[in-house]
């Protein structure tokens, strides 16, 4: 299927009850999570990294959308056939994903705690805790990566 | 440079106070989110469709995405340079969109309004309610890509 993709294409098709969506958009919806998760990242660690800058509200807002990402069940985008496939670009998944349904939802559920956590904090303004609380978050994306993504793949 | 992204290569990288990323990095990373913001649409128009299936917890975790999203400052993402160029794909921004900052923050706030009166009524769990507030949500979607975004593009 092409590259492109529109939201009115996705909504005109006609989905079944359990929507997942062929496996070229379930990986091209992982990736763009992660993506999107990865600019919102960004942008907390460049306010605790220069404090006079930090502004609670943007901080907020961007631990929010992380914790929406983490809340979003994600793995219902690693369907069957998605082991392997091109979205955005080629997965870098591992075998192991799909072969280690414990050690997953674990992470996930690590991922969606700190996320949520750093939200709680991110009101209090607290930059040092805010800064903490970003190291414990970014843990759990590298404890996922280190598991079950591939340094690289060939494209 | 590389269509590949790593979270890890984007938090290496010292970043400006006001930061938004290089070129391509912008166009990706709001192309993400409008993807990811489309699968939760689907999720949502799924369910309302359906509504023997619809559950308001997961619709509300889909609505609470698209809340984040519209919240996120997507705006921050069209920065000088990014009129053109590539990043996930070739970019189908109309010049429009730098020419009427005005239309364009009305239509985000727009987006982000109807999203969370979305996230209010999944709770409340009507679906013939939950089904009216897609709809306006689904409309501030189409009336910003009637206005800002090309129908194609040649890649």
């Amino acid at each position: 299927m092409t590259a492109r993709f529109t939201v009115l294409a996705l909504l005109s098709t006609a989905y079944s009850a359990s929507f997942a969506g062929q496996i070229e958009d379930q990986i091209r919806f992982r990736q763009s999570a992660y993506s999107f998760a990865a600019w919102n990242l960004a942008k907390i660690k460049n306010q605790v990294q220069h404090p006079d800058t930090f502004n609670k509200e943007q901080v907020g807002a961007a631990a929010s959308a992380i914790a929406a990402i983490a809340g979003s069940d994600l793995n219902s985008l690693y369907g069957p056939g998605t082991e392997q496939g091109v979205g955005w670009q080629k997965t870098r998944v591992k075998p192991d994903y799909f072969q280690k349904p414990d050690e997953v939802k674990k992470l996930a559920e690590d991922f969606r705690k700190e996320s949520l956590e750093l939200v709680k904090l991110a009101s209090g303004g607290d930059v040092a805790a805010v800064k903490t609380q970003f190291g414990k978050l970014s843990q759990t994306c590298k404890s996922c990566h280190d598991s079950f993504r591939l340094k690289d793949v060939e494209e």
